[in-house]
């Protein structure tokens, strides 16, 4: 089904996951339309972007955001239109990065929204990758934590995704030897032909660490980890004094169950961050660095303006297939930065 | 045996140890006391400084200083007398800060050594502990990686150690809410009653992550982490959004002959990191901040001289006693910063 104007598609969590999600904790309702009271907008959904850290949100785990309650519509990062406005700074047909979630309609107060406006309409969907969350973790990651110098080494995992395709091209601006690590011949190739990496070496090969060893010569500075998993055991023995790690996510894990089996690998790794006088930090881009958004959007901007970066999306048709999508991405189906097109609306068009 | 004129005794490296170190891989030799050639100077030794750094140059793992060869004399910072010079800047009597190792006298051309005058006379064993290495330490791990605000809560391992006692304190200083953990009641009286802490906790007792819970009860800002283990992970489950974890020693992992079983908390840790946004970072700091140690020696000569600290040498006679000490050590035995009384010359006193 596509997007119509009388009935709000919502998926909704049924239930939480034990493990890989699977379609049946999702549920697609359909619902009237709300009605935007005084001071609200009413938002048509245009792209709806999915990202790993909401596999986070669908466990009631303790984490830094609350989770999903069960029957609540998935939370997500969007591009929308505004449909109706009560609101003074909003008029129909403005378009906006809101927080709608995975559903056709939303409403908003205006407070969570970013109004486009300039270049970036030619692509309203980089608001949520090269231009939005996902460029600015890699930015503000990148340069904020693990300050590059030029002649360093950079290794980045996920490289063709929507976060390691940034860090890897911004390295690469500032002088950097830069390796990707990614999975399967197709996105190594991409990343080393398309995006400019130095190397780009495939998880699924045994040989990783070995390679890595090869091309990482001088050692690695920064480790942008947004994986974890058997890559950061290849990384780790290769890192130099006063290394940086900067780490936004660890995909391998967020469909863990449990505690996995041992050796116990913490106290090596405890003792590589003395030995070496390594720093790791956390960070989640909204809560660390929200005050630094238009510097980011600002530089990033122009960058893209100058046609420095390169930034492949994996388009997927289509609200209904975001269960489906989402899972696929959780076991690194997707090449590129996932995004669902809800309605096929670009600016400027009149409905 | 007490020190001689004409005698070095000098405890060298017999074999590396396996775990635990025994006084089987230590060796006390007696040599001839060497000349000073021109630019040089003869020092003898007064105070010896134990730490538990020097397991890790007994083994020969890759580290960030290169073990001590078999057959070579430990290293160690020292306390020391000028006896003859050949060098301009030094005369004999001087006091000096040298690194001459675990033995009577030993050579120098000068640009090792930091000369003592002023108030740090008047406890020349000082200038190894609190005016020290050791204060030094907790100084810049504290201050410069763990950035303390007043109100938050400060928790440190070793509560009465060298390192341990004066993080405690410096946090106390800042207002700070500080909570030791330390092995056994009397040091743990001693950390509330003398070092003034709200707290200390025995990690001898089972409930330690319990009793931790609730002394911390608005959770941990900063974990100084100089011991590693079951305290780690007692430590973990509280520490705050944005935590630090300055980590400048291991001691609890220094004898672990291979990884211990599982299950693996890697990832459990790497996941706190990231969801908690934690910032840990390990450091050397004689790598690291050697050129920030006269701001530290002028903000803790005058804490000092306003009689703003307490700090307690666990004093043992006589380099021979050396090995047995340092053992001792590295099981906790020590309470206070422990330094080897080499010879029994106080300054002013002629020979």
């Amino acid at each position: 089904m596509s997007q119509q104007t009388d009935t709000n598609r919502r998926v909704v969590l049924a239930s939480r996951p034990h493990g890989a999600p699977t379609e049946a904790n999702f549920r697609i309702e359909h619902q009237h339309v709300p009605v935007p009271a005084e001071g609200q907008v009413l938002l048509r959904t245009v792209w709806l972007s999915l990202d790993p850290y909401m596999r986070g949100r669908m466990s009631d785990a303790p984490s830094y955001v609350p989770p999903v309650a069960i029957d609540d519509v998935m939370g997500a990062g969007t591009v929308a239109i505004v449909e109706q406005s009560q609101h003074a700074d909003y008029a129909p047909g403005d378009w906006v990065v809101s927080q709608s979630g995975w559903q056709d309609f939303a409403l908003s107060n205006g407070k969570d929204l970013f109004k486009l406006s300039g270049p970036v309409l030619k692509h309203p969907s980089w608001a949520l990758g090269m231009l939005g969350m996902t460029g600015f973790t890699a930015y503000m990651g990148l340069l904020d934590i693990g300050q590059p110098q030029a002649g360093e080494t950079v290794v980045v995992a996920a490289a063709t995704g929507a976060v390691g395709s940034i860090v890897g091209q911004i390295a690469k601006l500032k002088g950097c030897h830069v390796i990707g690590i990614a999975g399967g011949a197709e996105k190594c190739r991409y990343a080393e032909e398309v995006l400019g990496f130095d190397k780009c070496l495939d998880h699924h090969q045994d040989d990783l660490a070995e390679k890595l060893k090869r091309y990482c010569a001088d050692g690695i500075d920064v480790y942008f980890e947004n994986v974890g998993g058997k890559v950061f055991d290849a990384v780790l023995p290769l890192m130099n004094s006063k290394g940086r790690i900067p780490m936004c996510g660890l995909i391998a894990s967020y469909n863990a169950t449990g505690p996995s089996a041992g050796p116990d690998r913490l106290t090596p790794f405890q003792g590589a961050i003395l030995r070496k006088r390594l720093r790791v930090q956390g960070f989640i881009i909204t809560q660390d660095y929200a005050h630094r958004f238009e510097e980011f959007f600002r530089q990033m901007s122009q960058w893209v303006a100058e046609d420095r970066f390169v930034f492949r999306e994996d388009v997927v048709d289509g609200l209904d297939n975001a269960p489906e999508t989402f899972i696929g991405m959780l076991e690194g189906k997707n090449f590129g930065k996932v995004v669902i097109r809800v309605a096929a609306d670009q600016p400027g068009e009149q409905k």
